[in-house]
């Protein structure tokens, strides 16, 4: 691990950050496979660079004032706090769009509440990942609005939409961790040739979103990583995005396959992300029914799926499998919170010993989130942000005190 | 429309601004007719200023710390961002009095609970629109409660209330609207002899507040317009503002008179609102019903009135209307969400080729509303808020970046 | 009442502050017995400060980003606000962990709950005051987890937690209630001698928290005060805090006594702070049936007691009772909303002539609250709290305009 990081590193990270010709300027934030290799990397570079300034007492007000708009369709903790968290670092003010406290309900149109909420506003935040093919058409739909009204001068600015996660993909994390893979390893450059194994897990529930291994094959591939995704048979993910992986990981010298076995995929493995999640076809039916309000219909799904679910008890990370992956010390990575076996559930994801064992480097994984979004905050709504942060560097006005 | 205006004007606009003479310092926002006519242009040209800065990126930070309260006792999209947008441009933070989570239940008055969230805040918002004889009387009631904490040293300040919806009121909606005509029709003067119909029309949803219209006709009335109300038999508004509206037209140099007939109240108007509510005869006896609690009695009610608006489906703005209108070309007003025929409704207040016609124009309304609402606050808490301003101006800190 | 003090008492205060010799960095507050006597006066003097400064428009952003997280187990209005204007006031934005919103039903633990909202936060406050055995715990759980997750490096810095009412005590209001005396009587040293009387007294509700009562007797007796805790047999507090009590007020050189007449014990008091309360056991078994869920059982419990409570309708704090204290003047205290006779119910708390005498001064009393919880933040925040503060009334930037 490379935490200690001096703060003499920020002059070169910024030199660095200025040659990686990024273009993000009044771009949104929704899918990683959308954005370059620099694109990320700037991500990942900006996101270090404020966790140093952070830590050094450094106020990074790029807002003197300003609103972030968040609209969560589905609970949140850890992401919810990591975006009040990265906007509030930057000077801005956090409004949440509560359907139940809004007129949505009186027949509003997207179109039409994407600009009411936008007058004033710099980000919008969106978690939207319930059903398969709706998250991402949301945000896009959200996204054109915003297009026309600022073209129309309805808008007196083009907010910046962060998806924060949806049926796609869920950016907010999986940079997140990946920005954790770098740092434990030492540079992204160390991470080419790891194996990297996005595995489903036993669940006791059922209906948990694609995005975070989907986010994960996605991202990893495109790092020269050896990555493999293991599940049983019907689990399967969305077959674009198990392409563009495969493709992905060849063009990064890298290599990409499909396991249905837990074990095999483990053997020698330098990063597991053992974690549930119900299977595209599943979350497709489930999106009917509650189209047609089929309440019976879901039941009867729910039934069926935790059933199968039961079958595949033995998808279980536990210390035994742990012994098999390299050295028997592979990172463990979890989007948390896991179903930890024996501690909030009777059988889960995982088992309470190893869990323990690698609890603090889940929390270090999560502890960058706000950092990453603050960074594609920072990419997306200004034109030459590392003059921006050179600024507050050279300024340097306490954060505290 | 004269949307681009060159920064240079501003000077003059804030010359203009110290010579109108107002007197609006620790005073609330609640009624327009309880304002000067000085004191109205000076709103608007304050948040024509302030529209002015903001878009040339000029910080406008009058708190370095502060509160501003909101409390919505109904629901509310573009009122509650427009509110949250100016306050947080202004530099305020934004706390929400949820009755549900307050101790409000517990038995405590309005006049402890008005000193209790006041102690340092600086702005209440409130909206209180459901019930006739309540909204505005609540309003007054917070207002007095925090007079006396004022002088008895309770409070260290007189926070303004601002009136975000009343039974009698919607001035934060009135005073946008205006604003939206003077930019479209370049300049305030330009608004004598013109035709302004103030329309109900038919929406399949009953009980929609009365304070838009009668907040249009009492507002517009005074600048010489030619003011017509048009509603079906039955849908009276409150007779202290008919009569208001009626007394102040006379005076401004225009006119004002009701119709029954929709048609012949749109010929050759310039400017049409067609939009549905509630008469004040329902309204008086749904309060009667919601105060006994008689659920009956509302079910009753809402089936009486429903069946009463069915019969006035032929109140609807369509392409036909309008192209009886001055040159077939009369602005469309709306406060939004509009029930738009074939769009969100079956049957209701406008088409959907007359809607999306001027969609984006009632979009521009909507967007005066949060320079509306900071000019209310800047003209409310400070003594001098044109120095304040010319301050903003001088010093040129950018808002972002 | 000493309330307009001048400014230039402020650098008095400042020396007076520095010699106190108070430790209270990056400490928690949850528990006045846990501070010194020193620490204690830190804070009522910092608060001191704060409400002067902000009286002469000083601007106190100690903070220039940071989050503050409330989370509320139970319904607050006061408590709430106080604590928002506090943190605002310092520069703190709010973010508030609501149950519902959050993952923490998937089986989140505490500890990582803890660390998911703290990345960047400054403070946590938390209210939780419903069980017995419950509130005080889980904040040290809180606790325990935020000094792992510092530790590790998983945060930034270590957060302080705030007690906003716990099962044991309830700081927050205690020290607005002590700094409204010290104000009232002219400095903290009158208060030795005088008599202060903690009254249980009639409330149609049941199962209200003990924490004010046992936070009173604890903190009132470290002051020389003669203290009487009066209630109906079977109306006990928790026995370590009357012991302690009992301790603190013989070292202090006042007295403390326990009386089962509210008649006696108002007899030549010089304060008299009467307000219903549950009795520990009563509390004992509702946390029991509440862990069971056992909802008969919790209906048969609120009979029994308000049958109970019914027997002692007499513990009413009315003028003739008024009449028998000091000059028949004691200064009457309540954390409010009081449950006023004839105003919010037909018996309770207190009759309305004798709250409405002192409503005033309640209200005065409550002020307090977000000074005294901003002085708890800069105290536990900042190595040199002193310095900031003096740098705030140098620099003498202005809070608004």
């Amino acid at each position: 691990m490379k935490e200690k990081e001096p703060i003499f590193k920020l002059r070169s990270e910024l030199n660095y950050l200025n040659r990686l010709g990024f273009d993000m300027y009044r771009k949104d934030f929704l899918l990683t496979w959308e954005k370059t290799h620099a694109e990320l990397i700037a991500t990942l570079s900006m996101a270090q660079i404020m966790q140093l300034l952070y830590r050094d007492n450094v106020a990074m007000r790029a807002f003197q004032t300003g609103l972030a708009i968040s609209q969560f369709r589905d609970k949140s903790t850890r992401t919810r706090f990591a975006f009040s968290s990265a906007c509030n670092m930057l000077g801005l003010g956090i409004e949440d769009v509560d359907d139940e406290k809004t007129q949505v309900s009186h027949g509003e149109t997207v179109r039409e509440t994407a600009n009411m909420i936008s007058f004033l506003s710099e980000v919008i935040g969106i978690r939207d990942d319930m059903y398969i093919g709706r998250g991402h058409t949301f945000m896009k739909e959200v996204a054109l609005a915003l297009d026309e009204g600022f073209k129309e001068r309805v808008l007196n600015m083009r907010p910046a939409v962060i998806n924060l996660q949806s049926d796609l993909d869920h950016p907010t994390q999986t940079m997140s961790d990946l920005l954790h893979l770098q740092n434990y390893f030492g540079g992204i450059r160390n991470l080419k040739g790891k194996k990297i194994v996005m595995s489903w897990a036993y669940s006791p529930s059922y209906g948990k979103p694609l995005s975070v291994p989907q986010g994960i094959i996605a991202l990893m591939s495109r790092f020269g990583m050896d990555v493999t995704l293991a599940h049983p048979e019907g689990y399967e993910l969305m077959d674009d995005i198990v392409e563009l992986s495969s493709k992905q990981a060849k063009e990064s010298g890298g290599s990409f396959k499909v396991s249905h076995d837990m074990k095999s995929a483990f053997k020698g493995a330098d990063i597991v992300y053992p974690k549930s999640w119900a299977s595209f076809s599943v979350m497709k039916e489930r999106t009917k029914l509650l189209e047609r309000n089929d309440s019976a219909g879901l039941k009867a799904l729910e039934k069926k799926c935790l059933t199968e679910n039961a079958k595949h008890k033995d998808w279980l990370c536990d210390e035994k499998l742990m012994s098999t992956t390299k050295d028997g010390e592979a990172l463990y990575l979890h989007c948390l919170p896991a179903d930890v076996q024996g501690l909030n559930c009777a059988s889960g994801e995982v088992t309470q010993e190893v869990f323990e064992k690698y609890r603090i480097e889940t929390y270090r994984e999560a502890r960058y989130k706000p950092f990453v979004i603050a960074a594609m905050i920072m990419l997306c709504c200004f034109r030459d942000p590392v003059a921006v942060m050179e600024g507050f560097y050279r300024n340097s006005k306490n954060r505290a005190g």
